[in-house]
């Protein structure tokens, strides 16, 4: 249908969400991408960039000029999501587009964004809010938000500041419908109100939103004064790619990388991991070349190396990934020593059933000795028990000196367990059965 | 403080919010619990209530009669939350909690709420909305609107419908603000509006609301007629714990546990696993024991067992997380064979990598002969290209065929590794050594 006869697919498009036709894009040619996008309004044209996947759109800026991101792209844009466009240009187009925006309030409220670190409540915050004085009676108030109302999509909060613009409070919509016209605004507003610094962390921003439930939350500067807003919609993202990191981190991938990611950029991701367990599994092969003398007497001993390490790795990931999640949500209580406790209780069940049915699948399916397979089955138990405590032991280590516990899941957990339990699960051995 | 002081404290927790109160609550005991939601509102009880924990609020319940939960804690709540906790209660106390309401309209809402599954646009749905009629001017529906808002706590859209209820479309409160009282509501409101059905499951609602960036969502039934509406806030509690699933699924956990909750169902939650680990890994001993034969020609070959397993686990590993991930989002482009074409590149270049390190490592730390070393790296190669396969396949034929791929990362794919890379393994030794 695309062979640029523009009414037809201007008409087609006409009924479409822009995040629609964000998700068609992906299958256009770059020609084709630009007559689309000149062929809409800049309004919806600005929406569809925002809807793109990060790559594409960087790809897609690429082929405009300072100017045209400048007034097709960022003056359609409301501020938050402007800045976030303009830090992913190169620094020369980004001051170029800066130098090209008509609007010079609007150009000074995204340069004034662009100060802030993107991972903080200033990163995430935009410039556009309802803002009434305390002192303007509730006609006054209704009057100036209609004005200010033209620039905004939606309203949820109207915002209280006193003369110096410092944060007093809210205003609900629903207070303003139905209070008479000469109160004041300073007699109706509502002082309990939730705020972020602009220094917040965009974790610790989403935290409270989810916990008191809001849709907006103000952010005030260290003088209290009232600076931008935060809305859910950009704090889903980042609950969705925390959520993904960690999930990344547990399987031994590092960076934010997905799918379509060229094989550099994956192998970036995941070879230092690898690394890592290639330097571990190279240790234990050492221990367990240390032991070989026992080789001729009990080579059983050696089948079973790959099953203790196995355990062990998969009590250490379940261990650490609970604490990793209960660090994450905030709700780890009581002292160390009694989760260590709860932990080994645990680790001992399971690994005391497991060793049961080894015990007697060894002695129907294999030939091993009465002696042997419970030295085994012991060690294994001794091993699945260390192999838990360290797993709930590392990350609330790293917690407490300020790394992100995150790491210890997955290969860092999976190979130090694989070391710990073959020097273990060798010693116990030797020292039951003396070679 | 709480020495039964009702004054003090009440003034104390005034100025709290309910989720901070709720915070607190965790560290009373029972007795102080009641104490506390005696002294407060019945509306900040319930709101309270609402922040517990799951556990938490289901032991504080038992300690209320049927009267008392229907008067204290159902009637101050919306419907939706209204139903969550209801359906926390057992059979018999929800016929009597539901029997003692004594707001009919408010019952019947509940009751019509209980009927939709937990995990479906239904489940989530509050019955608190705006509605007017496409016939009604804009002075009509200002007024209705502010007698229905009275139960609202907030209000963000106004939902238009025609005489059966069909949902037309919705009236933004700005476009209301701004246009002349006499204007009927069917000229200005907007049909370009997202809905979901009652039937549309829980992580669909939420794609849906994240993709075009909604505050709340109308839910239609199989007619077409308006009957609820889902804010993000619900939403914001979906897309958490699918994250939290999906992340314990990769680290070996069914169920949603966290490090709180008690043994047996930890244990319960983690022990499938391990069995499953246990048995794969056992399965792998009888390999190696099916090659005992090398053992006296070629005994390194078994200190490199651990070794061969975790490469191979790993790999494994962080294929599948990538592809399941992908899946989740729904971001997976191109064929399989591309994928795993791509997967393989990937792979070999990874693997020939660690595999020099490997040798040279070998060399100078090991006293392996040459032909040995380089028999292992080179199995060690083809091990960690199938076991990416692997990782990549299984997951993509797990969602072909509607079963959560979430389930093929963690011990399911490091267990097959295993397994695989070990019969690979010796297989390939056997092919160059010949023993």
């Amino acid at each position: 249908i695309k062979q640029q006869n523009a009414k037809e697919v201007k008409e087609m498009l006409q009924d479409l969400h822009p995040a629609d036709i964000a998700e068609l894009f992906d299958e256009l040619s770059t020609k084709e991408q630009s007559f689309v996008i000149d062929l809409l309004d800049n309004e919806i044209s600005a929406d569809i960039l925002l809807e793109l996947e990060e790559d594409d759109r960087r790809n897609f800026l690429k082929t405009l000029t300072a100017k045209e991101i400048a007034e097709d792209v960022i003056n359609e844009m409301d501020t938050d999501d402007a800045v976030d466009v303009i830090n992913e240009l190169s620094e020369e187009k980004k001051d170029a587009v800066i130098a090209q925006l008509e609007d010079q309030e609007h150009a000074k409220e995204i340069v004034d964004l662009l100060r802030y670190d993107e991972d903080t409540a200033g990163g995430l915050m935009g410039k556009e809010l309802i803002k009434v004085y305390k002192d303007w009676t509730v006609i006054t108030a209704v009057k100036q938000m209609r004005k200010q109302a033209e620039e905004l999509e939606e309203v949820f909060s109207i915002y209280v500041v006193d003369d110096d613009d410092k944060l007093l409070g809210i205003l609900s919509l629903k207070r303003l419908l139905t209070t008479s016209a000469n109160t004041k605004v300073g007699d109706v507003y509502n002082d309990k109100v939730q705020y972020v610094k602009t220094y917040t962390s965009d974790l610790e921003v989403a935290k409270v939103m989810e916990k008191y439930d809001l849709y907006e939350v103000p952010v005030v500067d260290e003088l209290m004064r009232l600076v931008g807003v935060i809305t859910v919609d950009d704090v889903l993202d980042v609950i969705r790619e925390e959520a993904e990191e960690n999930y990344q981190l547990a399987a031994g991938i590092t960076q934010n990388v997905d799918s379509d990611d060229n094989i550099w950029k994956l192998t970036k991701a995941r070879f230092p991991w690898l690394l890592l367990a290639l330097v571990g599994s190279f240790i234990a092969v050492n221990i367990s070349q240390g032991f070989s003398n026992a080789m001729n007497l009990y080579p059983q001993l050696f089948f079973f190396t790959p099953l203790v390490a196995a355990m062990a790795g998969n009590v250490g990931v379940q261990s650490s990934a609970i604490i990793v999640q209960g660090l994450a949500n905030n709700n780890i209580s009581g002292s160390i020593w009694k989760r260590l406790g709860k932990e080994m209780i645990l680790a001992l069940l399971n690994s005391t059933l497991l060793a049961l049915i080894l015990l007697i699948a060894t002695h129907f399916l294999m030939s091993t000795s009465y002696e042997i397979s419970s030295t085994i089955v012991l060690a294994l138990v001794i091993v699945m028990i260390l192999a838990s405590l360290i797993g709930t032991f590392i990350p609330i280590m790293l917690n407490k000196y300020g790394v992100d516990p995150a790491i210890a899941t997955g290969p860092f957990i999976t190979t130090s367990n694989d070391i710990f339990g073959l020097l273990i699960y060798f010693s116990i051995a030797k020292l039951i059965l003396g070679f």
